[in-house]
């Protein structure tokens, strides 16, 4: 997967174009990515994640190419509170495939709350092991922007690592309760991974979060932990036994897995592929997909409508003040929208 | 807070015009919301939930008008798990306060899921003695509709009920994760409602969503569950120890109650008064309430590209066989979403 760029010379020549403007063509990064090079797959989800409006089209004109390659993996959902152990269950689950030879991208999701900023996810250096391997590919989180965007981005980054020939996507995010029923809504499998051992407190999981999950994982079901690990499981069991399953003739179960020690992990990999199989033969896993691809249109369409009147010479004029005379309470915010509009029709 | 309409000649003629096509108009709407009469804040709050296009027009017209009037009043919200007993102390805590004169109105946020569909909330049944006080207006939950709109609407919702004289707007969340801190995002205070004698599972909460109290409130502290309660209280008021305070300058602490013995009310009421008046002395009341605003006009904007563009003839005309083509494979997102904007901006 190395970049053998400097043995071909059209590529060179590009390359020699490209220091011009510094930045690869959409036909560069198309073949880039479709050769697996990941130094070009990271570019191009890099030019997706943008907010420069240039950019934006440059993206789509590269997804109109990448597109028809795309669709070919198994997308995971990995959630679970921050310390329910998320990059080494990855790094050790991730490892596991690399070595039956199945290519493994990790992609992040952290819709940074207004409280927080968000926390870095996908830090490369969580994952040791898997960030070394050649067949893995580990991207960071992006920052700022809003969920819409977030989901529209996370998307088009899977269909760019399936171009590239990645055959498990794995999809983490954080537990904080906004993103996980965006992520359940992009893949074909989500896991819960729960701590045993941990404080009540922060294992408990809310009932909506368990309904999303196709599978839960008790982590860290090692040593001192095991005991206490499998009496987690059987509880949480006990409780998806009254709840309804995430995915149509799929039984959601607790398992016990030990990252650390790499047990449970084949176990874990096994039920995904019975899923998969299963699934498929039902017609679940094609209709879930469907859905997914209407929701990207409209999130997609959402994403268009609002950089267009943002992006609006006269709303980058007019908004900075008319905001300012709604906080003073000098007008309405529906007499302040009305002003806004009418900029944008150039009817004033 | 009777319906003194029969003894006003002229309303009795709008009224009478009203027969005609059965909906009060805007300025009937206005001054019956604004002599505080539920009846017709009820049916204003049902022209600002319609989905009608029709219906936002007219709605934004009468916020024009009734927003001079709003403000006035401390924004209450309470989440907690389903079981948590938000409907007997709602009940308990607004009693408590129309026994003082205080005027209350209880809004239900429940953005129904893809999965549940929601859950009924706001049921007016749920809060028996609430629900026959003069001073009380209760407000069962919006159905259906983006989380968006919810915004949107529950935010005009507590304009509305605020030109009608309620004093305390108290908006209740289920727990699910999406709509906590969209509530957060539109009130002063944030309860947190939490079980005690519960099981360990349900009663967990995530750390996302304790960042996010004003107030934990341990509910049914009574009677055998006395003693838990207040190990509970202890164990929340350890772990919010090392949390950041939801709101600068006030540290968020967790309390006792009993809705069932109305214990505990008067103490959360005197909590919240100090904190309001702590709040705007430091002027942590007003910028939130100004940020508040400023979000509340990018919903409406955003809410407005949407009405405009899924209204739009040509895209309800060619919608359908575009997400139809996406869903096939026939066409990338991408170029689907090009078409549709092509038609919007009638190129094609």
């Amino acid at each position: 997967m190395k970049d053998n760029q400097k043995d071909n010379p059209i590529s060179s020549a590009k390359r020699f174009r490209k220091k011009v403007n510094n930045e690869p063509t959409v036909e560069e990064l198309c073949s880039g990515v479709r050769s697996g090079r990941r130094s070009m797959l990271a570019k191009a989800i890099t030019l997706i994640e943008s907010n420069a409006d240039h950019h934006y089209k440059k993206a789509q004109e590269l997804l109109q190419q990448i597109l028809p390659f795309s669709g070919n993996s198994v997308r995971i959902g990995i959630t679970g509170v921050p310390g329910a152990g998320k990059s080494t269950f990855i790094d050790s689950f991730g490892m596991y495939l690399c070595k039956k030879g199945i290519k493994v991208a990790v992609l992040a999701v952290d819709p940074s709350s207004s409280l927080s900023g968000g926390s870095i996810l996908g830090d490369k250096t969580r994952m040791e092991q898997l960030a070394r391997t050649e067949l893995a590919f580990i991207r960071p989180s992006p920052t700022g922007g809003k969920l819409g965007g977030v989901h529209r981005k996370t998307k088009e980054s899977i269909a760019l690592c399936e171009a590239a020939g990645y055959e498990v996507i794995i999809v983490e995010t954080v537990g904080v309760g906004q993103s996980e029923v965006m992520v359940r809504d992009m893949v074909d499998f989500f896991i819960l991974l729960v701590l045993t051992g941990a404080g009540d407190e922060l294992q408990g999981m809310k009932k909506g979060i368990m309904e999303l999950a196709d599978a839960i994982v008790v982590n860290k079901a090692d040593g001192i932990n095991e005991a206490s690990a499998r009496k987690t499981r059987d509880e949480y069991n006990q409780i998806l036994h009254f709840l309804q399953p995430s995915t149509p003739g799929w039984e959601t179960r607790a398992h016990l897995c030990s990252s650390l020690y790499h047990k449970g992990v084949e176990e874990i990999w096994r039920m995904i592929d019975q899923f998969t199989h299963q699934t498929r033969q039902s017609g679940v896993f094609a209709d879930r997909r469907s859905q997914q691809t209407k929701d990207w249109l409209h999130a997609l369409i959402t994403d268009q409508l609002l950089i267009q009147f943002y992006g609006h010479e006269k709303i980058k004029e007019y908004l900075p003040q008319l905001e300012r005379a709604v906080v003073a309470g000098d007008q309405t915010v529906p007499s302040a929208v009305e002003d806004l509009f009418s900029y944008f029709y150039d009817r004033k």
